[in-house]
């Protein structure tokens, strides 16, 4: 965004090729090898690390052609799907059946089964129903090598061939498709908002619910400031609501916000400070499934929270969180529109680490970017932290340094406290040469499976592990 | 056991090794690399697969020296355990701080961590824990290259590299230690018992109450003549329970049973038809964890099973089932020793498919061997299905050769059914040529993998996909 403002662009590829079958997927990849051209497979180009910057040109692989949904076996429950299908057009195809994905990334309309495979995408339902890791019953790709891979089915013995190629980023084989698991409309949805007095507690409130055998599809809290935003983020004209208002009326909150102004951002220290003195934090939950367990499960996540201190803000929360779900992504843009610029970035944690990766990030960046975050994807063993920043500097240059300089000292910060460098946005370019030095010597057994299923290294140069 | 019978020996290594730390597996690989000898991890030797047979001769790699069991981190929920620790000391070791694997194999007792990881193993409470690939966090692991391989945690980016060695046998790697997701001790325990008047309904019960989204910790079927047998093992003189002996008083089984004699076994098409006329089935179904929860979904589903027709037979059979859960394999060796023979075939398949695997394999076994099967390791997708054949001949060799023909004719079946080769057992070299065929050309990738991790073949030869 940072460089299309200023008029420049990512290094571009030499050609974009539509593939509409299998075998043409094939027919390029092994033209490309005989000729030594880079590939670089393609989704809807949504992902946040430069996973599809073509950093040594060669052919942009546009899956979009392969479009199809099949017919949901509603007796096995899976559907085949083709890989450049868009993520909205597949769940509608499944709801017209009386299917779900369960798979909600707040990407989904411009994103594809391609890029969910490539990146181990996760959804906003993912406590519920996994990670796209998790739904896949078989994959079909096509390696390097220009073969034709298709995983056996639920691999219940020998190597899992489909998890090898899963997360590859486009640097082992290009996805042209998968078996998915899918589940019938969810019978009932229980939503709930909770207010915690300290982002610790909300964090040990979540962990308590995931270790109590809980599955929220939804379990999200947010810190003091991303609560804020959260509880201001209406496009619509509707009033707050009134349980919401409620909860920040004695706050700082909206004075706060009148202050982020570019200027502002340029001081972050000052804003950063001031959001440390906000306690009160928002947990949103969503239970659904079959109507009984759905309130029950419900209900007993209402006694664990509020044991801890919290206090019951009832559905609204939930049902306002649901109507903005995807809607926070696009606002980014416009602060970038502004002259500023804002970035995510997100990590996981097991428990013991959560909040030592959440203060450790925070005051590495304070005096960089205003600083946001929020706790979600949660596993009996940990969480993923998803850090929003914003910043702004008095020119492009200073402001692209300090936009470097921020990457650098975040992810350094999450990854000396123990974090892993990424959850569900992919690695890419950005996270690459931090992935490296998290894999360690790991990085030779990488190297010689590259050497395996990409013979002559086409396969997107220089992701992931920065695949030499 | 055919072969011991007759003072035969399957080939032996060359020599047994009893490296007591990482260096040293390493060594050992390393020179055998070097020398181009073979090189045969070994747990504990109870695969039933041939996995440990040394067709090539080399050197048995016995990792039992690598017992130590660490410490539970509360926090994390997770230990960190050699592979050569057998399974009953690990299960206790655990227990005495509080925790459980929930891992319980019917060879507790004489299989390693090791040999689990190596063969994707699974324990009888698996539809609650998982199967041990779902209990690995992490794997430590020497490949055939003689490097240390350590597995990043929970892999949410990049290809997943504890997945692709899990499951491979031996042909890729000798595990050293992994990282094991641990649960607290279950708070309450739900048992119960159901009679069923078909297969088909309780296969059709297993599936409902595994897509209702139930998760028992046993669900368990026994066709007609297997139940019989469970409801008789009863080594300790108490008496049968009286509501299963209510259950089965009007049956042929005790005169059945009276006439499995090495004659009968023979001649088995008799003892099948008989089976055949037997209709009613024992479902076992336990819960356990939290106890609310254990209760409520113990009642849902009493529910859901007899609303299909089953009669709710107390938690009698269930307990019963517990106290015996571990001695059925050892009966095995008992009619060995009586002159016949008997050994046991596990397969899975997706519901679709389940009951006509069960038919077929019955249909195309029963003039060789008496079939018995159970139902288990139950999944939203499937089950698994798990023959138990007994047979005997008028010589030793013509009983081997009916054990040969029953194993080609029933794997066959059940192939052709549309089940995959193994659920839990592992391939070794019993069904390697069954999986090589149905990898199809999948078997590409797997020999490029070997050539990636063991470049010299040294590794586990003739094992899991026929490595050449």
């Amino acid at each position: 965004l940072l460089w299309i403002r200023q008029g420049r662009l990512p290094p571009p590829p030499d050609a974009v090729v539509w593939p509409g079958s299998e075998e043409e997927v094939q027919a390029v990849i092994r033209l490309c090898r005989a000729r030594r051209i880079a590939v670089i497979p393609f989704g809807a180009g949504s992902g946040v690390c430069g996973g599809t910057v073509a950093v040594k040109g060669g052919i942009a692989l546009d899956m979009k052609r392969l479009e199809a949904v099949g017919t949901v076996d509603p007796q096995r429950r899976c559907v085949d799907v083709q890989a450049g299908v868009l993520g909205e057009v597949l769940e509608r195809s499944l709801n017209a059946q009386g299917w779900t994905l369960g798979h909600f990334p707040s990407s989904i309309y411009m994103s594809t089964l391609g890029g969910w495979l490539a990146a181990r995408s996760a959804g906003q339902l993912s406590s519920r129903y996994g990670k796209i890791e998790d739904m896949v019953l078989s994959v079909r790709a096509v390696s390097g090598a220009g073969e034709l891979l298709v995983t056996p089915e639920r691999p219940f013995r020998g190597p899992d061939l489909a998890q090898l190629l899963v997360g590859s980023e486009g640097t082992l084989c290009a996805f042209t498709g998968a078996r998915l698991r899918v589940h019938p409309a969810p019978e009932a949805r229980a939503l709930r908002g909770y207010r915690f007095n300290r982002v610790s507690e909300g964090v040990e409130a979540i962990r308590v619910l995931m270790r109590a055998g809980l599955r929220p599809a939804v379990v999200r809290l947010y810190d003091p400031f991303d609560t804020a935003l959260v509880a201001r983020s209406r496009p619509h004209p509707s009033p707050t609501p009134p349980s919401m208002r409620g909860t920040w009326k004695s706050d700082t909150v909206p004075f706060l916000l009148r202050q982020i102004s570019r200027h502002a951002l340029s001081r972050p220290i000052l804003l950063n400070r001031a959001a440390g003195a906000l306690r009160r934090c928002l947990l949103v939950t969503m239970f659904e499934g079959e109507g009984a367990r759905t309130r029950k499960e419900d209900e007993q996540a209402r006694i664990l929270c509020t044991q801890r201190g919290a206090v019951d803000l009832g559905e609204e929360p939930g049902l306002h969180w649901l109507k903005e779900r995807y809607s926070v992504s696009y606002k980014m843009s416009k602060l970038v529109d502004s002259g500023a610029l804002a970035d995510t970035m997100e990590v996981a944690a097991t428990w013991d680490k959560v909040m030592d990766v959440y203060e450790r990030v925070r005051a590495a960046a304070a005096s960089i970017a205003f600083v946001l975050c929020h706790f979600s994807h949660a596993y009996p063993e940990g969480c993923s932290l998803y850090f929003s920043f914003a910043l702004s500097d008095v020119s492009e240059q200073a402001q692209e340094r300090r936009y470097d300089a921020l990457w650098r000292t975040a992810l350094s910060a999450a990854r000396s406290a123990g974090a892993t460098v990424s959850h569900h946005h992919g690695v890419g370019l950005l996270k690459s040469a931090a992935l490296r030095e998290e894999l360690g010597e790991g990085v030779v057994l990488l190297d010689r499976l590259k050497r395996a299923l990409d013979p002559d290294g086409i396969m997107n140069p220089s992701k992931l592990w920065a695949v030499p």
